[in-house]
């Protein structure tokens, strides 16, 4: 079974509080609030547009992957990964084993917003970070 | 009136060649084939996914952007940029340059995949590279 949807994409940002507005004041995005991820060391704030959520994340700490994306961005946020939503990560963590890709999580993990999250190794994704996610 | 959907996000990739596969046979997406757009130098690859699209782009010159691009990421693709549907994208420029927003196009220009299109400046969008399209 093919995958469903974008479920979100995620971006870093040096701050929140400066990215927010232009999501929910210029472009017009429903807003769903904050929450703080403390595994990823990530803020993170949603936002909805059609079937797509957009998902700001700030560091929390400079050992965030976040920090480290951003201090080699040159200090800019950017466009930081995919999330596809499938209702079975597990399942297709092992269909895309067995056709050759390469896993950054061997099986689904607790990620934000209430979701089972598993990302692919960008060797395998044209260096593109690929997440997968299902709510729990 | 607020954007309707993300339209399509725009990845850059070395090579078209070898990112179809990954797209099309791993990920499952329906595949729209490819595009020249001489303009930016670029040839595209169309995928689809629910409502959004993903856009490949190879650069057919080292003078493109999407040469430039990859050229400051070590070699590497990744993702470019997020292009988000409006029915009136003359009417959103004009709507967000009232609300302070830095334009690179100041008027709607021809794009890939048969639309009108414009992309807001990165200086005022958090470095996302951000484009707003609607059908021609």
């Amino acid at each position: 079974m093919s995958l469903k949807r974008i479920d979100h994409i995620g971006i870093a940002v040096p701050s929140l509080a400066e990215a927010i507005p232009f999501y929910r004041d210029v472009l017009g995005m429903e807003y769903h609030g904050e929450e703080v991820v403390a595994d990823q060391k990530v803020k993170t704030a949603f936002f909805e547009i059609g079937e797509v959520h957009i998902e700001l994340l700030e560091p929390t700490s400079p050992e965030s992957p976040i920090a480290k994306f951003i201090e080699k961005n040159g200090g800019r946020g950017g466009i930081h990964h995919i999330a596809y939503a499938t209702d079975d990560v597990a399942a297709k963590l092992e269909e895309y084993t067995a056709k050759g890709v390469a896993l950054i999580d061997k099986a689904p993990r607790p990620g934000a917003n209430n979701k089972l999250i598993a990302f692919l190794h960008p060797k395998s994704t044209g260096s593109v970070l690929t997440e997968l996610c299902q709510p729990k």
